[in-house]
């Protein structure tokens, strides 16, 4: 059991039940998440040792969150207490043409007030094996893009395993604070992961022949990507999760591994969609697992998509699935028999 | 702004979660839903001055029907008060081969029996913009059908445009009273909508090549229908929407519009439908707003389609979706990516 | 009404919510189910005076389990009260690529401990015209093989028709044991109903070219199967139903009967399914029905297809269809129109 | 096992959850209720033999109504099917200081448009021990006035004991035409129930010192009442219901019966109110129980309460109460220790 | 109808269905809530044409706000719109010994950061009668304070009549911060409400004699509080809400209006509470009510204390009480009969 | 932070939502809950390290299980794997005079089945200050027996604190069995823990005067039953629960505390009660913790009375109720204001 730690923000999710809009809801389904958090639930969930590093307010909400993570198996031992609130988003699912809708009132959160003080990441990273981030969380304030760059350096001098998910949001920050402040960062990273949009947000990499919005989507134009990014920083591994939107519930979905010499393109699936929010996380922690437990290029990404493809059909961020349900969904295919 | 008057019946709408058969709930979700009810509340979506004018019960219930419209700014200081009971339907929500099955229970109702000295259509159309009613209105009683003869002579002589949806309901009256007493209203009208099989069930206007259940549809076919249907009333528009039944899950939806020189065919949507009862309202909504607010041809009958494909993607009869994501659809297409 | 008697256990059914997953889940929906009870239902459904036959505890569990069937009909006159427990299973309802998950905690149950001497079979079969079990009720025990070798003597004596569908379910008895058992009851029956993968299960009878895992499927060589059991047994029908999962939220479904010298395919159906546990109940149910009332085997197969294609569109084990409605599938097709 | 038949309409029950006021509410809990269904359902779920007879629409909503009684063992073969609703009553559950609010919505039920042929009263009254009405039934058309009569004829002809609740509604009719009908009624009926206002509302025999709005109640006063009723029309027995209403929450209970020499005065309870709509009903079914079981008066009264105090901690308006539950109240009191 | 204008916050109430915990929550229920808005849905739902003025984000949580109150008749036309959040409140329900709890979270609201120029107060005020404010709304912000001493002025400049509900939040501000303000804006005041514990925390004006967290309560006491609230500001009335916490569950309630000379005692109600937030609000609401349509001291105080008790039995913090509600508790009492 | 184990069953709990009598069931509310999981959740919630040892089955229902405590900060890394099921109960919430229901489907639990090499005790105690069990727990099977006397052996010899809740439950076994097993046990008990009864059945030790069905209880009489129990098994101390039930909604509650020499009686509680399931277990936390901390006699049986009282007010057996909580409700009384 390998220790993994991930750091950023978990929010509060409130989203109307089924496919209600905001506007039509009197109950409203709450649950946590958040991109780092997503990610330590998915390993807990692989039988890892999972340890979620964050900042929560003292008060119940702040306990609801950090209970919904050890629920599951995540070490909640090193979160913070103090600060104001917890995030909060507000999630509308979206079907058929509709897409789904995200309020973001995350602002003046306990974690993006957090100080450089109030973590001791010598000890978060005791007998740690590896460390992961995303683009959110030094996004959320410039304190919190030290805090990345500090944890960043303790875990290279202790030779953790650094990944980091792009992760763009444009509405935390510019195009060009982000690529100013990821390009520091990423100097640490060996695995660094995108989905087809971030590289070319944060860096201005991008594929040829791809329009997001129209659902089209070249996966040769992506190699190119993903050569880019391995080049620019010398990582370890770049990985690319490549959806396919039909519609909201309708998508394609297949990842893309290089290693700077071979190109590992996964199986493609054809997603029937429960809920797509934390997708891109759940391909993060199959690559982490995968890549931990010593899988090869080619299996790495197969478990990574098959994994986040699993999430695809599953309520809330979080990826409650089992590696033996990734790996049956590998083996015997996605024909949906009832398992009795 | 401009002011927008509707006048039918809104009744209370009774339906089972999810997909439950009446036979099996013991719940019931309570909204209100009406012709007309639907295309004011959509206009008043749209940011529009929407008046529905009804007659109601004195109680609780029917309360609770005037509540529903103004929540989303449909002015409600017209109905009136009266009479016995809310006309109520049952609605159990097909799926695959499953039909939905909609129960009326709306004998009776406040609005069926009311009396010609109930609206004073002068006070009502001062400063209005338009009028539209729906074939079901007429449909209810001898009363309404004078009623909207009324209505539609007050409009008239106040230059109001008017609109009219001819919504056939074979549950409600005969093809050949609804013939006689459409025919007496059409001559009023300016805007004539339909679906593929109004303007054969009331005036006996048929396209060749279509067979409805079957779920094939020839389009071409339709432009022949639109045609008749224009030519024998004079309208300034007819208006067609198109759909083809794939099974309860999925439709394929269009609209043709006619105005007199051309023909104009929208995009055909492929929908996975979350709730398709009160489409065809949205369709008139869209419609009226589109051409009110002074779009080319071409440009009215893709946001009337836009805006009722969304539509289907909300539970209710009522279409909470907004000029800005009709416009979204039609710019970006409908790949269904969060939007955050 | 011809009078049915069927014979098994019917179970606690615990379902989370929509597709959320068992560690999801703080609320459960409690239905009833079991194999024979479903067919009891579904022809109680269709106007039948269907009896079911079991044993439950005499508390509050096992009376709410008899009125679940009491409530749709079923004659529940000669169930025994008795024993510890009612079965019960969990059931997690797959989405896209993620199977429905049972798990099963029915050991123990009223019905498996239940005696010889516990059930009067003269006076069960009294006025009876056909008898139903499937292969999961000599599973249970040796006790429940024991009683059902004497309830296909009994009415055999009275020349009650008798249909069995295989039913294999491997958590319950090995391959081995199913052959021995089942070989000795198949001697009494008339009607032998299968699924894709009961021949081959219990009887070692495959079809060439059928993966079930793959969802891939020949029909063609499923005949050789019909042909193989019928010719084993002298049967005067075997019927076998044919699934192709697409995924969890697709199949497509069909049926094939063969009465020694045609078979009889009936057309297929595909399926956005809402629940497709008891689909191979409402089946035999459908079979069970069109035979009893004397359809032609071509009429016979379409029906029972066509009702267990409904089936599949709703919640629950039971199949709540009409006679009406399975005809209307039939002639008019399942395009889904709104039946208003 | 007694065979009982009551005769009288069962409407849809909607209500919203909880304390919800209907205004708030946007789900309704649908239930089934109606003073004769109510008494039956109590009857058979203390093992008698309920027969209710009633006109139910041919549609799902009435085939739920019959599910609904079926399911707890109440024979509905002689219901008939037609006409063109169900009743239906929308309940708003007080509290506190705010009364429970109900609203009807009942005209033009099937069973209100029956027909006097509609009613095969011999045959119904094969192998019968007891029939049931109540005011209810004959106020709702001069037809039903006319069917009651029928009824209770043919029942004395046979020698079925007849029982009547006064139950007096003065949304359905005034106190004269009531007065007048039951009066007819009354020379059938051998127990007369009232509850402590329908004496005086009905034939105006009032006790004194009574104040039903400001919840005092003189229990002596009412044997006056009792007496008065006994003698003016010569019945076996008179029952009183006694509540004295505290707030919406808190009810205090008791019972009085009198055979024309003896007062039998019961216990009286302090009840915390879940739901006390239909405690009238169980109160009846009560009495019904342990006449035909031949208890003693005193013994009867004691039951009789005591399964309608239980009814009011019970959610809808059927008496889910079984015999042994009734004695254990009556021998070991309410201190309510869980019962493991 | 008169025009009452009221001012402030309205927030997100997130509350976990009936009894449960914060901690065991994963729904919740949204409504809307906050003093000033509280008052006015109250007073729309007395019949009056009351206008809320406050700033919303131009969102859909916004928007679901600004519905909340016009589904209830509120005038919303004069939000405005802006600002980054709605403010967010926690609730978690009491019972028995544990006390209701209230989380805040709205800080930064749209509201709080309003701007001086973001009210036109000759234009809000025009042809209004009242206008009504609550300490909350200066304790947001010394913006809002100003906001706040703006519109004072210009009510009193139009002699429109100004009513103050102290409301000390110690949460929000300190006692001296709120003394300060509130002895500025006092002077404009001419109805100043307060609640038992308002007078000690913002002026220090105490009555011996109570304590309120045991629960006792010395209403003569109270007298005197009232007379020095009088004497201090030269209020036109000064009422006050007596509340006597027995448990979570159970409460007393009475108010206390004086005019300068005489004391107005109510009659004192126990309640058994649904939910008590708003209650406050409730109480100022019947007062703004009953003394606009000129009651008579005596009978505005029993009409504002009736009115608040039934609030106590309605979900959420508005009030969804009619006049004749609150008249028919007044004259027959609240013995909870119900009423068909 | 001490630690502390307890051992015995944890169970699934199926309930209807709110007072729906199980066959009225549709949806089960699904919590888990044992006796000594119950204790640790609260000292858990207490801050305190609490440690709970089990045998679950290796399925998501018995991962569900352990979820459920680790979501709370119990230590589950001692639990056990294996078996064939988890126990369930069915628990119907009394109101009023009808009595709460408990059905137990406990028996082929994987603890029932647990073998004596299951558990490590040298292991399991390492570090541990307190040791807890329950009655329960040996009656489940003998094997469970004989391991609890191999823990309290284990423990005695590290010189760990030992407690044991008699917890008598005659639907396990018999009084004879429970005495002789019991006294076993009992000799390595410190803490003895009784409620009103236990010593009676378990013992034969009764005090005169009190009968727990009518709800009278004689305070000064159970003062007795503590010494005798004290001076049969020479326990460190002895708590008695003290329950006076006077229906299913209200309970007063209290505790008496033994140290030898003197006699320790809590203040007493009038609880409106929200779920009393569990009640006696946070009796025996509160006790635990207490001791713990080395409050005074007094202070303890203060502390574990109000704890224990707090519980009555919160859903599931677990008791979520922080150390301040408790301390307020001493301290400030249960006047249950609103905590803003």
């Amino acid at each position: 059991m390998a220790k993994i730690v991930t750091f950023g923000e978990i929010m509060l999710r409130l989203q109307p039940e089924g496919y209600l809009r905001l506007l039509q809801a009197n109950k409203l389904q709450a649950t946590f998440a958040g991109a780092e958090a997503n990610v330590a639930v998915s390993l807990a969930n692989f039988g890892e040792d999972a340890l979620f590093v964050t900042k929560l307010p003292d008060n119940p909400i702040g306990q609801a969150a950090a209970n919904s993570l050890r629920m599951f198996g995540v070490n909640t031992d090193e979160i913070i207490r103090g600060g104001e609130r917890l995030g909060i988003f507000f999630l509308e699912k979206g079907a058929s043409q509709r897409p789904s809708l995200v309020i973001y009132d995350r602002n003046y959160s306990s974690i993006q007030k957090a100080d450089k003080n109030d973590f001791n990441w010598a000890k978060i990273f005791e007998d740690a094996n590896w460390f992961h981030f995303t683009g959110i969380t030094p996004a959320l304030s410039d304190s919190l893009a030290e805090i990345c760059l500090d944890a960043c350096k303790e875990a290279k001098k202790r030779n953790i395993y650094i990944s980091c998910d792009l992760n763009y949001r444009n509405k935390l920050w510019s195009r060009e604070k982000a690529c100013e402040v990821m390009s520091r960062l990423c100097k640490y990273v060996d695995l660094c992961v995108a989905n087809e949009e971030d590289a070319a947000d944060v860096f201005g990499i991008a594929s040829d022949g791809s329009d997001v919005n129209s659902g089209k989507l070249c996966e040769e134009g992506y190699k190119e990507v993903a050569k880019k990014l391995f080049d620019k920083f010398g990582f370890k591994y770049t990985a690319i999760s490549l959806r396919t939107s039909i519609n909201a519930n309708n998508n394609k979905w297949a990842g893309l591994l290089y290693d700077g010499s071979n190109y590992f393109l996964s199986r493609r699936y054809d997603i029937n969609i429960v809920d797509r929010v934390g997708g891109g996380d759940s391909f993060s922690a199959g690559l982490i697992y995968s890549l931990l437990n010593n899988y090869e290029p080619k299996d790495a990404i197969e478990f990574a998509v098959a994994a986040s493809c699993l999430k695809h059909s599953i309520e809330g961020d979080f990826n409650h699935t089992t590696v033996d349900e990734v790996l049956a969904l590998i083996k015997k295919g996605g024909a949906g028999r009832v398992k009795r």
